[in-house]
């Protein structure tokens, strides 16, 4: 997919033609908060008739009754005989499929199952051992969803998203040093045969920022850059609503963007890379001393019992995250800046000199972007896995 | 306008068909290379017929129709009455109207006119003193407009791009030290009534990356980035073949991206910026000593004569420009990286370790990101602000 969509082909009007009837009956619904778990959500939209379709659409009466015959077989949508003198109205059948999300992490593993419209209604989560071989990950996951998909009403599948934390060209997964288990992995492929299901692959930095933008904390902003950091950084993108994921997969490294090239050799073989500086593995080597072997968490305790020390970590990591949040606002221009990851449990010890940093480092039109923690924190490539699956339904549909 | 453009509502649908009959007859004709400038250049499409149009686009023949009637009245698109069986035949018109493109400079005002699809027919640049009050360009480009177009056959103006080297937030200039004489005006409003023709305003080096994406040395990639190099640093983005602006229109001010925090104050108020190290001034400020006064052109001389200084300024500024690219390949990841502007004259001479740069400072996966040399040069900007005319037209039309 991508950004736009150029509208040349007879195929290409097909695809287009169909998007625009989802669109429409998608409409209010994927506007909708997202809900807890388990919650329950459905379509309070009363649906459309195929003239008003024709209507607003501008699509001949005709292109929309095939449309809408191929979705309604697809189980995409519900065609309800009406009463009076509507007549019969379509409307997008949340409740006759669901939508599958895996979050596939270096030492986690979390499913989650969702309605038509990419609001979750049931989650598992559990650990998983470092550097497992990517056979024992997709097992894990159909077990956790078959178990998930007991505790929700029985309906078809629709499609799936399968997120990784690795770039993804052709659905498949590169660097061996980045996750390994997984290199040279057709993800699709391995991933349908093992979930029985049509799957889009992503990068779960960028199902995050899908996420946090959609429903979370930059949610009404169209663009946002989604950062998280933990041992290593990186940031998802979003532009005008849609991921970019870059020419060859690769936007978003914002960990190894240079800040001295005088610095410390980092893993990627460039010197001085921001993740030396502001990252998990960061704050714990300045506190190596003071607070041996301890995590972020005992850290982060530590500075708020007022330790100078940890107070400091915090702020050098946070004054070098600005440093490259005001790349981003210089190159990019986001509307908005999004904080996660374990680094982000730091809260404003982090946030706020990533601010300052942000004001210090970026031209004076874009030194006040907001800087916002995440508001969905480990969920949010779960979630946004939910919602790309929603947004890709229909070419799933066109291929399974 | 907005890379993607979320179809609901009616007035947007209907602005969404327009676009696709216009995007359906536009087809071929778009993707013509640029001709010289009085060359001849017309549509070779032999058109559709409206039942044609209707069944490639979905669309119903009444909306096909009335869409085509409006294009017509506009002067858009042409009906002609059809020999034999096919009937009659519906065609851009691209001989039946003009497009303006101005590219107003610190130094230099340029004016071209072309026809429907974009394609220069007749083109003029003059010199302006520094600071200018923007009357005084607004009456020169009138005066210019005026003389190109008795120059080309005679047609109704469908509509002008004006391009400003400043950021433009809802058609107002801003930044008074970026481009005197035009701070706080309504480019728009102001350019409309001088030209009297409907416009759309845009930043110089975002028309300038359009036109390198579309006919230039980035032709045949959907995404690139277009590096300015002359007394500042900026560039213009295009990703999936449309101009990325930013949130709020300050996206690719790579001049201004920190390279060292304890560098050299800029005109900013940042420290260290891109621009210190990467630019015509800074190559002149390296060569003060040994040739005083001398500009870009000189020092090129000097280092082809063999000047190991000249050499090594120009090796020093591409250095630093290739930590910039580093940034953005690593964060944008473009197809392609094309660099114009004055410091673009020293040819491999700043490509060459520019391309070093980037490798030393990008990760693997982008470090091979191709650097070209701009191929439309000082036209750049005005072919990009013809082609942008000719993207807009239905728009411009719609209002007009």
């Amino acid at each position: 997919m991508s950004l736009t969509e150029p509208v040349h082909g007879q195929t290409a009007l097909r695809a287009a033609n169909r998007r625009r009837v989802l669109d429409l009956l998608r409409g209010s619904s994927e506007r909708h908060p997202v809900v807890a778990p388990g919650a329950p959500s459905g379509p309070d939209d009363t649906g459309f008739t195929q003239a008003e379709m024709a209507r607003i659409s501008g699509l001949a009466p005709a292109t929309v009754s095939s449309i809408v015959k191929d979705l309604a077989g697809s189980g995409l949508v519900e065609v309800s005989a009406g009463g009076g003198r509507r007549g019969s109205t379509v409307r997008l059948a949340a409740g006759a499929g669901h939508l599958v999300a895996v979050d596939f992490g270096h030492s986690h593993l979390a499913v989650a199952v969702g309605d038509a419209a990419g609001r979750p209604l049931a989650e598992a989560r559990r650990p998983m051992p470092p550097a497992h071989p990517h056979q024992q990950a997709l097992a894990e996951a159909r077990t956790m969803l078959d178990e998930l998909l007991e505790s929700v009403a029985p309906a078809p599948l629709l499609g799936a998203t399968l997120g990784l934390p690795a770039p993804i060209t052709d659905d498949v997964v590169g660097s061996a040093a980045i996750f390994p288990g997984w290199e040279g992995v057709n993800a699709r492929e391995v991933g349908e045969a093992a979930l029985g299901v049509a799957a889009v692959v992503e990068n779960d930095a960028n199902l995050g920022a899908l996420a946090e933008q959609r429903v979370g904390a930059a949610s009404g902003s169209s663009s946002c850059v989604v950062v998280k950091i933990s041992s290593g950084v990186g940031a998802g993108i979003v532009l005008d609503g849609h991921i970019w994921r870059g020419a060859t997969g690769s936007a978003g490294e914002l960990g190894h963007l240079t800040l001295d090239e005088q610095g410390p050799l980092c893993r990627c073989g460039s010197r001085g890379c921001l993740e030396a500086y502001a990252s998990v593995t960061a704050v714990r080597a300045l506190m190596a001393e003071q607070l041996p072997d301890a995590d972020i968490a005992h850290i982060v305790e530590a500075a708020r019992a007022g330790s100078v020390a940890a107070r400091r970590a915090f702020e050098d990591a946070g004054l070098h995250l600005g440093w490259g949040l005001a790349g981003i606002a210089t190159l990019v221009n986001p509307d908005v800046l999004v904080i996660g990851g374990d680094l982000a449990r730091a809260g404003d010890l982090v946030l706020e000199p990533a601010r300052t940093g942000l004001r210090r480092h970026a031209i004076d039109a874009v030194a006040g972007t907001p800087v916002l923690a995440s508001s969905l924190g480990g969920r949010a490539s779960l979630l946004g896995g939910l919602l790309l699956a929603a947004e890709s339904t229909d070419l799933l549909a066109l291929e399974g």
